[in-house]
């Protein structure tokens, strides 16, 4: 107990408040993101197969796109924030530039828990068609340089909840020890469950929707009832796939916690 | 003025309202891209001119990441997009993507004009040490991502004059084109100048930088006076750069308007 009762003091700077504003402040550049991509129709070309006659490379136009926009962001030094999660981490060219000292406050198994292959089904196949209009106006590569941002800004915010489980480990060391011990999954999952602050996220998201997402004018408070994205959708996407997805990060951090 | 009359009711869906209801809609994003950078601070090893250890490349990490992440834009066809001007366009690689029939509204000199050298001197040189804070995080990759968002939504912004002009143009030819054969700058200034809507303008840009950059919070209106981006910042960077620069971009377009 001697040396996780010392892990728990650290003076890393990780603190619960800190994890709680960067919650909030990322909601804001999620809801911007969508707004971002609604102001595209569909533009169902960027999703084909094989729509793109690129040598060598067989999938869509999105693909390929975020596939050579995380390799430029990778020589950038992107993925050495233990924060950031490439959606294609085979084979990143490594970073150009000199070394930065991340403050080191998660547990080293963090680094291999990567579900943006979740994340990636998620935003394609259930949230895009929910908020965009269909259509096609050609504008294939900023549709998925929008598509990208909201992806980046998604796997941020779901991966954070390593960062989560560990203040909350830190916090309640003696609640979460035996469950992980027991492997149990339902019992981390009560542990890390507060229904009202979800109901709470689940407002402030529609709230930022409507209030980002209005036609704003000089003069008046904006069309009542008009917005880029519907308040709606960004409350489901909250409530029915990230904080679920980041509960399943928290849980997968968690089970590695004492390893 | 037969073909000029022609040309002056060409039914090619470019109309005065649709150029008005683009450039408001673009103020938002322009908006939210500064709120996103400014997530960032300075982080001035992205601006260092030999930060980088690239081979064969010499200057800054924004500049390699700009240049790289132009390109793959351009192999999904983002630069076919007439609206669109890349700021390193030398070089640029092909689309591969099947080619998009944009609308043909402008004039086809409208392709030679492009001053995102002036629209990156100003956002680097002037705008940026504005709105950011101090410091450095070590997020250079993202803090470059970020200054490519803003950068994109500015330069779209001016050389949206090219549109602007032109609708102009065909409302009111008679009026300029005099000052275009004789090549009078300044007349064409004061034909495109409107001081009544452009103190609108920066009025309404300050309106959503305070409306998008407030600390949102359930309950109440947010925390009043706290906004992300200074509004004063984004009603000045209208007034002294954008409307400006859009307006050089007006004043290029006309004088090969008649070509």
């Amino acid at each position: 107990m001697a040396a996780n009762a010392e892990s728990n003091n650290v003076d890393d700077g990780l603190t619960l408040q800190m994890v709680r504003d960067s919650l909030i402040r990322q909601e804001d550049t999620i809801v911007f993101s969508l707004i971002e991509r609604a102001r595209f129709p569909f533009n169902s070309p960027t999703y084909h197969p094989s729509y793109g006659s690129v040598p060598g490379f067989c999938g869509s136009v999105v693909e390929l796109f975020v596939k050579q926009t995380e390799a430029v962001q990778a020589t950038a030094g992107r993925f050495e924030n233990p924060e950031e999660h490439p959606f294609f981490p085979d084979n990143l060219p490594p970073s150009l530039v000199p070394h930065y000292k991340y403050p080191e406050v998660l547990h080293p198994a963090a680094m291999s828990i990567n579900i943006n292959k979740a994340v990636w089904d998620m935003y394609f196949n259930k949230l895009l068609p929910l908020f965009v209009a269909p259509g096609d106006d050609g504008n294939y590569a900023s549709t998925a340089a929008r598509d990208l941002e909201c992806l980046q800004a998604l796997s941020r915010r779901i991966h954070y909840g390593k960062l989560v489980a560990e203040v909350k480990f830190r916090d309640e060391q003696k609640d979460y020890e035996p469950p992980i011990r027991a492997r149990d999954r339902d019992t981390l999952l009560s542990l890390l469950t507060f229904a009202d602050v979800e109901e709470a996220v689940k407002k402030r998201v529609a709230k930022k929707a409507m209030t980002f997402g209005q036609d704003l004018k000089l003069g008046d408070g904006g069309e009542k009832g008009k917005y880029k994205v519907d308040p709606a959708v960004v409350s489901g996407l909250y409530g029915d796939w990230v904080i679920p997805l980041t509960k399943e990060v928290e849980i997968e951090y968690l089970l590695r916690r004492l390893d």
